[in-house]
């Protein structure tokens, strides 16, 4: 069995239901120290995050991803132990096979390997876990983050190990994320009854035109290879169910993906003011759930490019889709960010899986693009 | 004691709670028989019917009233028991002594006494009652008024009892109700994720402009003493919580009060033509409560003001607000239909009450009207 299937499968057996590591730092530092990593247990709250360097001085490169795993769900409705990890067929099956225990098995391979070869390497190979990263993300990468600024850390290029693969291992890389923020609206009316609409205040009849208009805003046409800005409303609610009662209060949830042409505090300001504009008495609490990165064309981008290449057998897709990442927290530091990984088909869903042949092509993957960045 | 006192006492004793009749109209058919009338018995399903007349012929006098009562809610929370009768400081409190036992124990008290002074009256003098007013109001009066129709039983005249009066015994003459329409309004759409919006089919989002022109119609100016025509959305529901789903339907419930500007068939279609206007895929389930009904200035309507005015010391409002009641039923058969009761103040609510002095007089108006009606 080969070096980073066996670590996977140590890995995948520790059941790190998210903010719960479960052991899986301690086991990933133990090997790094062995080769030569100095490691720092970041502990906030209950979340474990790990930061293991080698060398020192710029370049930094940082290998980021978590060892925490969303929750299995029911054991019956899989087909093995999802704690258990199980090849069948050539492919590895187990709770964060794909997401993204897989990935930090090779990142640990590939920076020994790398180590082992170039003990001297210019610059800084690093290795940041977090325990947060499927959950709250509050005490993870982004209380690390914090605490690199506070220092003055600096960190060049991030690559981060989520599986962005979408058919083939290395067709996908992915160069930005959009912003998600989140936003609770409350709409203040007059309880009465229907037959009586003089003596009420419909907060429906008085938010529809409002909602009208903002479902109807054209935020941008996108920008650079990320999809427009999008608003979307998840969930409307008024009234108990009585059919006569005028209700007292509309609530409104809605969650906006945006690309780099916007910043939070310029959403929220917009949306507030249109609401203004409409007379509407309301509250509006806001949930900032990160902001956009994006890694415009440079020398990562361009290394990438021609790694996934040799990998896949042809150029990568440059993608800006998806949901969010830690990668949110690291890019504001100043750092060059993308993110590759492993096909991401099955993650979060039950007989979670990686092709045994991925998992064992990505130390190689990792080691030439660690190889390709700080051998200068 | 007087003799409607001890009659309302005696049906506020039976826990009548709609559409149980509990025994009140087999007391007052037993009292109506002995005092001449015929008396039909109509039930239907769990409902009864009460049709009770005097003399033959034209014209058709009804006093129409129902003897079911809404559920009184914990009785802690009232004063005394809802079902016993208690006089305090000169109020009849229990559960209907004001809508309606009062004004049904009148009704009997001035027929009695009116075919007692005249058994040979013109026309004739009929008592309706029904248990199912307070409820789902299918089996009682819309079914007695199908009865009607098929049998061509004519009514001139009908006075329903509902308590009407404000402040004072006899200060208002209800001379129509407006209908009332309701719609269940389902919009489909796509779910999907919110990360993903060209994948997914927001029903909110499609929904918004659609509902923003409903609520902003302008449906009529009034009509004669009728306020204008009003659509109140009551309730809105999409969304499970989840604020990165955006959901696969919306529901949205309204009710209209109309005037006779519109019926029911004209109001659906124009609502359905809209929301075929906005290109949503919808259903929509239809209630028709009630049609609005109106008497116009006639004799009816000019003696009510005449007598009401004697015992209120000035001339009576006439109005056409509140809900509907069980006059929508009898209006379409051709009959100008009134509504005189006591002060409504209390119903529908604990400690429900009506002034001994008000209950009192009742029947005494109500034996006016009857007089000024028959005895051309
Ligand atoms: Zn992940
Ligand atoms: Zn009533």
């Amino acid at each position: 069995m080969s070096d980073v299937l066996e670590l996977a499968r140590e890995l995948i057996a520790r059941p790190s239901v998210t903010p719960d590591d479960a052991g899986c730092q301690a086991l990933l530092a133990a090997r790094l120290q062995r080769a030569g990593f100095a490691c720092e247990h970041l502990r906030f709250g209950e979340v474990d995050n790990l930061w293991a360097t080698h060398g020192s001085g710029a370049p930094v490169l940082v290998l980021l991803g978590h060892t925490d795993v969303v929750p299995p769900g029911p054991r019956e409705a899989w087909s093995s132990d999802p704690f258990a990890p199980e090849i069948r067929n050539g492919v590895l099956y187990g709770r964060g096979a794909a997401d993204m225990k897989g990935s930090v098995a090779a990142f640990a391979v590939a920076a020994e390997r790398f180590v082992a070869a170039h003990p001297e390497h210019p610059g800084t190979l690093a290795i940041l876990l977090t325990s947060d990263e499927e959950g709250d993300a509050i005490d993870g990468v982004r209380r690390v983050a914090d605490l690199f600024r506070e220092r003055g850390q600096r960190i060049d290029w991030c690559i981060t190990g989520e599986p962005s693969s979408t058919a083939r291992l290395g067709d996908l890389l992915r160069v930005g994320r959009r912003g998600s923020l989140s936003g609770t609206l409350t709409v203040k009316g007059v309880q009465g009854h229907v037959a009586y609409p003089h003596k009420a205040r419909n907060p429906i009849h008085q938010a529809a035109p409002a909602l009208a208009e903002l479902v109807g805003q054209v935020w941008d046409g996108g920008y650079e290879s990320f999809p427009p800005t999008s608003l979307q409303i998840s969930n409307i609610h008024a009234g108990t169910g009585a059919n006569n009662v005028i209700p007292g209060e509309l609530q409104v949830l809605f969650n906006l993906r945006y690309n780099p042409h916007w910043n939070a505090p310029a959403l929220e300001a917009e949306i507030a003011a249109l609401l203004d504009r409409h007379g509407l008495e309301y509250e509006l609490r806001w949930h900032r759930s990160g902001e956009p990165f994006y890694t415009p064309e440079g020398r990562l981008r361009a290394v990438a490019r021609e790694v996934l290449g040799q990998f896949a057998g042809e150029p990568p897709e440059e993608s800006t889709g998806g949901g969010t990442s830690d990668a949110r927290f690291i890019a504001p530091l100043g750092a060059q960010c993308i993110e590759i990984g492993p096909v991401n088909a099955s993650i979060h869903q039950v007989d979670e899986h990686v092709s045994v042949a991925d998992l064992e092509a990505l130390p190689a993957l990792y080691g030439r693009l660690v190889e390709r960045l700080l051998l200068l």
